[in-house]
Order: structure tokens, then sequence, then C-alpha cells
């Protein structure tokens, strides 16, 4: 990977609990390339704590704070949550990470592009509503698989092992990316979407029929899949507020 | 890499300070399928407290603790120490961790080789006698390079690296060795041969000649770049017991 798609790698840190663990994240992209790092925490105590540590990088040092997460993938055109597997169900494209690098490198070939990279806390990983806020998972293949076994590494050795891989992976310069390849939406044009399209749902009466289909995350993901470009982002805007005025001529 | 190769990759940590590191390399090798795990420790205070931790997995219960690292390297056919590089004038050949992983997996190829990654402690890394036993040293790409910078990875993370890149690396099975390429003699040949040699060296006068060429870490190197076969381990043994019988016709 080129340094230049280096910064658009976004490294996102969520609901992580012990201080060390953020900055050995900090300290494995520090020594890696890396420089984009963002926190989302609803308390700021980790990380105040992890800042201070007499080894911070400035990687950390440079390190936004979220309190939503939604904020800090806002300018993220693809969006890869890094899982353990075990037996979660999955709802989500799964790439083992060698074959996650060159999706990763290919993506950011496009220079409006970001990628973020999500770790989930130590304890839990990523959430489902964290999940859904997701185009695809990540998973460190593991060499003897167990059902249902989880991935002992600690956050900060996943997270190095992940961008080792990323960072080695050739870049996919040589390829001009297609014509066909647009730039895609960024995450803040998908949740504008996504709010749109909600109260489209239900003043139409459909989430009331079927609530199933409604649910906050299944309507999440039935937008990722749309898969929608930039250029296409306030299209949809449009339409979806053209829709909402049909269905609500008073207002 | 195979099963089969990886079992005969054998992991060495050298006066690790932190119980909590060596769990973590332990379990980044029980996540990637590692199971040989050697501690050499003056003092057996840390592993003890890292066996005793609530995660310790079953490469930390099965590992063994080794006071000296020629115990700890007899059988193996390939030492690599891993280093951060930084200012230590090198006198070894030194691979980027990518041009490592096929010489590793070239080398478990063959049924009866055994290879040992060695770590340093966290605080000073490998020392100059602890480089004397490697035949080679391996470092992590660093992509932002500054004259004289060490890793900030911890240790857990650089072992994690370390043998994920090894892991992933496609195995030469395909490839047969080369008839060329005979089994190499083990550590504790060469410990044998280095044992003698120095004897020689001593009885012949040499070493009082050229003090400098004489010392330990200086002979072991010697040694190592002979690049022994197990097959002429025993015909050195036989000539330095020859020539010491020579020297010292009386005894």
């Amino acid at each position: 990977m080129l340094p230049e798609a280096q910064a658009r790698l976004v490294v996102v840190l969520i609901r992580a609990r012990n201080p060390s663990n953020i900055g050995a994240v900090a300290r494995a992209m520090h020594d890696l390339g890396y420089t984009s790092l963002r926190i989302v925490n609803e308390y700021p105590v980790p990380f105040a704590a992890a800042k201070s540590a007499v080894d911070a990088s400035s990687v950390l040092a440079a390190a936004t704070e979220h309190t939503s997460l939604d904020e800090a993938l806002a300018d993220c055109t693809l969006v890869l949550g890094t899982t353990a597997v075990g037996d979660r169900a999955l709802e989500h494209p799964l790439y083992l990470l060698p074959q996650a690098a060159p999706v990763v490198t290919r993506a950011l070939a496009s220079p409006e592009a970001k990628v973020a990279l999500l770790f989930g806390s130590e304890k839990t990983g990523l959430s489902n509503d964290e999940l859904s806020h997701c185009h695809a998972l990540v998973t460190i293949p593991m060499n003897q698989p167990e059902p249902g076994r989880h991935l002992s590494m600690n956050l900060g050795q996943a997270a190095a092992v992940c961008l080792y891989q990323l960072v080695t992976e050739p870049s996919p310069e040589a390829q001009p990316p297609l014509p066909s390849e647009e730039t895609p939406a960024t995450a803040a044009d998908l949740t504008r979407i996504h709010s749109l399209f909600t109260e489209v749902l239900d003043e139409s009466g459909y989430t009331r029929r079927h609530p199933a289909n409604s649910r906050e995350h299944a309507v999440r993901r039935l937008i990722l899949r749309m898969r929608l470009s930039s250029a296409d982002a306030p299209v949809w805007t449009g339409i979806l507020r053209q829709l909402l005025h049909a269905i609500r001529p008073t207002k």
C-alpha cells in the first residue's frame, strides 16, 4: 500500500476499555506508517489515560474522539468490521484477512475513498448495531479451526496483524480503476439516506405492516447493499424527499 | 505453511520480563496454529506468573523452560533473531519479514529441520551474545523510516505479526528440496564443534596471537558461516578431536 493510501485508512476503536490496548494499537500504526486513529467511547476515560502514557505515540496525539459511530465514520466510503467470528450468525460478507487486503487497496485507489477498519471492545467485539454500519467483515485466519472458537489474541495484536497485512499488500496503482467503479458514497451520505428512508417507510405504513424488515439494522444493511455512488447519493436524497412530500401532502 | 511444518517452528522468548507479554505471545501462537514455545530465563518468575494467568493457553501449558540459550536451541537447525534494527552494527544477514518467510518455509521443507525464532527482552532486545547464536536476523518493515528508530510495537504484537507472516507464506512442498540441500546440523552439533574448535585455537596458540578473532562470538559466527550439514558435523567433530590429540600428544 502506498503511504498516500495509508493516510486514508482509518482505524476506529469502539468501546476499547483498556488504555494500554489503545496505546498498543497506536504504536503498531506508528510503526507501520498509519496516521488516522479514531476513538469511539461514551466515556472519555480510557482515551485520556492512553494519551497520558509515557510511550504515547504521535498517532495517539493526533487521534480524534467521537461519541457516536456515525460521527466517526462520516467521511468513510468503505467500512470493514473485524471479528473473531465465533458463533455469531453472519449477515455480512466475511473476508479472511489475506482476501480483504486487495479489497482495501483497490478501494483506496480512488483518491476520494476512505476505508474504516473497526475494532470492537476487548470483551464483546462489535455489537449488532456497530456491525450494521459495516459493508463487510474481516477475520484473521486461524490455523486450528474449532467450532465457535474465538480469537485469543488481544486487541493490540489483532490490530498489528491486520495493519501489517494491509501495508504489505501491493498497491493496485498499475491497474487504473475501471470506469464503472465510481467513488462510493460516504457514511454520512448513507446516514442521511437511512434517516429519510426510515421516515418514508414509517409514513407509508410499511413499518407497521412489515416490522421485521423495518428494524434499524435491517434498513441500514438494505441501504449498504445498494452500494451507492457519491453521484447517486443526492439523487436518492431527492427521491426520498419527494416521496415524503407525496405521502404527507399537508406538510 | 503446513501444520506439520508449523510444529517445527520454535518460538524462543529470552529474558522476557512481563508475564502478560509471554501470555500474549502464547495466545497468538495458539490462534495461528503454532505449538512450540521455549522460555529462556535465569529466573523462573515471569514464566510461572504467565502460566498461572486465567487465560493461559494450551501453548503456554506445553511451553518448556530453559536456563541457557544453548539448551533451548539444541535441536534447531536454523536460528533467526528478531530485531528492531535501530543503530546496532549488523554483523548478520538481515531479512525484512516478507523476505524471511520463504526462507523459513524452505528450511522447514526438510522434515528433520527445526527453525527457531528468537525474541529478546522487551527493553533491550537480543544481546550480542544471543545474536551470535543466530544465522540471520529478521525485522518487521517499518513504513516511515527514521534513522535509528526502534520498533514501538510490544513483544506480543511483534510476535503476532511475525507468526502471521510465516503462517500465510505458501508452503514450498511443490518444489522438492534440491539434492544439494542437505539437512543442516543442529545447534547442539554446532555447540559441540564450537567448544572443540575453541580448545584447538587455545592449544594451538592461535588465541594468544589473534585474540580478536578468537572471541567467543567471532568463533561462533565463523562456525555458523560454515553452514554445516548434519552429515558433516560428526566429520568435523572427528577432525577437531584429532587435531586436539595431535597438539597435546601426552594426553
